[in-house]
C-alpha cells in the first residue's frame, strides 16, 4: 500500500562475496538496497555497480526497514547488531532482520528472542550455493520465522534465492538444517581429500579415479565439485579450509550441548584444524588434502602440469 | 576358433544375491554356466532358474576354464582356490580366475602372482551396483589385469556388466579403485546417519531434512539411497552393516601397509564396529543409525509410522 519511500530500504550487511552478489542481485531488480561494509574497496565496489553505501550499520536505520545480515560468524552477528554503531537499537519497530551466516541453532533462537523483545522481526536464513549462485540470484535459502517475517523479508527473497525451504515458524530451524547440511559437506570434503590420497598412495592415477568415483557409489556433490581443484592444483578460495574449521566447530558445539556424539565430524574437524594449523587456512577447502601430503609419500598434481600432458 | 564344448564353460563360486544375478544373466545371454555354492538351497535356486550346479570348487575343474568368484572375502577366496576341494590346482593351464570379492590391493597383487605362477590367468575384478544391478547384467566392474585375461573374461564381463573400467595391466589397480569408492561409501552411509541424527535431535522432521538435504551440497550417492531406509524404517539387508566393517577394516589394514593415516574412514569404522557390537550386523547398512539412537534422546521412524499419516 505504501508507496516506495525513506524508510522501506533493504540493507545488506557484508560485502563480501556473497554478501556483493546478494546486494547486485537485488539493485539488478530494482530494489532500493543500501550495502554496509567496513572495508572502503568493497564499498567503491558496490558504488560500482551501480549501489549506494555506508561504512556503518546504524547509518541504515533510518532509510531500512529490511536488513540482511551477510557476516561471517555469530561474533560478527553481534558486533553489526549490538556492538558500537550497531544496528538493532536505531531501527524503527517491526523492521525485519534477515540473517544469513551459518550460526548454532541455540544462537539463532536466543537472536530471535532478543530482536523480538526489541519489537524487531527476525527470519533465521542461512544460505547455500556459493559465490556464483549469489551473483546470479539463484541462492538457496533455509529458513524459518513468522508469517510477518516472511511477509517482510519476501521481495528480498524473490531477488537474492532459486529456492526459499520455509521450515519452521520460529528462528532455530533454519540454522538446524543448515548444520546438517555443513555437517555433511564438512565430511565429505575431508573424505573426498582421504580417499584421493589413498589413491594416489596405492599408485592410481587421480584423473582416472576421479572418472571412475564421480560415477559409482561413492560419489558425493562435493566430491564431484572439489576434486577437480585437487586435479588441477588450484587451491584459490571459492570457500576456504577456515570455513569449515569454523562451521564443523558449530556442529561440536551443538553436539556438546545436545550430548550427541559425532566422531565422524569430530575427525573431518580436526583435518581441518591441521590444514588451517600448516597454513592452509585461507585456501580452498580441498587443500585439506596437503595434510595428507605432508604425513605420507604420495605426490599431488602440479600446477604446471596442465600445461603439459594431460594424464586423463 | 573351438567350438563350444566341454573345457569351455563358465563357473560362478557363490550364489548369494550378487553370483546368482551374475550367474543368471549368464544364462539369459545363453553362456554354458555351471554354478558352485555350499548351500543346497541356493544351487537348487539356480537349477530352478535353469542353470546347471555343484557343491564344491574342484568339481568345475573338467568343465570350466572361466571361473568367476563372487565369496565374501579374501579367506573364501583362499578356501575356494587352494582349500580342500579347492580349485586352482584342478584347473587347466591357461585358464582365467575372475576375482571379484572386495579384497586388499596386496592380497590381489599377491594372488595374481600365485595363480600366475601356476600358469592361470587373473582378473582382478571388483564388482559394484548391487543386487539389483547384479541381476540385470548391469554391474560396473572396477578391474585390471593382461590383455589375455580380458579376452578370456570377454563374455563372462558382457554378461554380467553395463560398464567395465579397465584400470591397469595387472592385478592390484582394479582391487586399489574398489578399496577407494568403499573407503568414500562406508564413510558417507556413516555421515548420513550422524547428520541424521544430529536433526532429529534438534527437532527437524526427518522427512523434511532428506528433502532438503537431496537438493542441497550435502548431498551424497549414499544419503540419497540409503537414508530412505531409515525414514521408512525398513533394515532389511540390501547390503549389511558387516559388509562395511569388513571393508574399512580392509581400508584400515591397507592404510597400515602404506602407513596411511585415515582419522575420516577410521571413525566410521568404529561407528559400524559399534553398530555390529550392538546386534545390527546382519541389518542393512543404514542401521548404523541406531548408534546414535541408542545413545542420544531422540526417536527414529518406525514401522508403523508408515501405515498412518506421512509427516510429509
Amino acid at each position: 500500500m505504501q508507496q516506495q519511500a525513506r524508510g522501506n530500504a533493504i540493507g545488506v550487511i557484508g560485502l563480501g562475496a556473497m554478501g556483493m552478489g546478494i546486494a547486485t542481485s537485488m539493485l539488478e531488480v530494482g530494489l532500493p538496497v543500501i550495502g554496509c561494509d567496513v572495508s572502503e574497496r568493497a564499498r567503491e565496489a558496490f558504488v560500482a555497480h551501480g549501489g549506494r553505501s555506508v561504512a556503518t550499520p546504524d547509518e541504515l536505520a533510518a532509510e531500512c526497514d529490511v536488513v540482511v545480515l551477510v557476516v561471517i560468524n555469530a561474533e560478527q552477528v553481534e558486533m553489526v547488531l549490538f556492538g558500537e554503531r550497531g544496528l538493532a537499537g536505531e531501527l524503527a519497530p517491526g523492521s525485519l532482520i534477515m540473517q544469513c551466516a551459518t550460526v548454532a541453532p541455540s544462537y539463532a533462537v536466543a537472536l530471535g528472542e532478543r530482536l523480538n523483545a526489541m519489537n524487531l522481526e527476525m527470519l533465521d536464513a542461512p544460505i547455500s550455493g556459493g559465490a556464483t549462485k549469489a551473483r546470479t540470484g539463484e541462492l538457496s535459502v533455509m529458513s524459518s520465522g513468522s508469517d510477518a517475517a516472511y511477509a517482510k523479508g519476501q521481495a528480498a527473497l524473490d531477488a537474492m534465492a532459486a529456492k526459499v525451504y520455509r521450515l519452521g515458524d520460529s528462528p532455530g530451524a533454519g540454522s538446524s538444517v543448515k548444520l546438517v547440511n555443513q555437517h555433511l559437506a564438512g565430511v565429505h570434503i575431508a573424505a573426498a581429500a582421504e580417499a584421493m590420497a589413498l589413491g594416489m598412495r596405492m599408485g592410481i592415477d587421480p584423473d582416472t579415479l576421479y572418472e571412475v568415483i564421480t560415477h559409482s557409489a561413492g560419489n558425493s556433490w562435493m566430491f564431484e565439485n572439489r576434486v577437480p581443484h585437487i586435479l588441477k592444483a588450484d587451491y584459490t578460495p571459492l570457500s576456504a579450509v577456515d570455513i569449515f574449521v569454523k562451521d564443523l566447530n558449530i556442529v561440536h558445539q551443538t553436539g556438546r550441548e545436545l550430548s550427541l556424539a559425532m566422531p565422524v565430524a569430530a575427525s573431518a574437524l580436526q583435518q581441518f584444524t591441521a590444514a588451517s594449523g600448516a597454513g592452509f587456512g585461507r585456501e580452498d577447502d580441498a587443500a585439506v588434502i596437503k595434510v595428507y601430503q605432508r604425513l605420507s609419500a604420495f605426490e599431488l598434481p602440479a600446477a604446471n602440469d596442465i600445461q603439459g600432458e594431460s594424464s586423463q
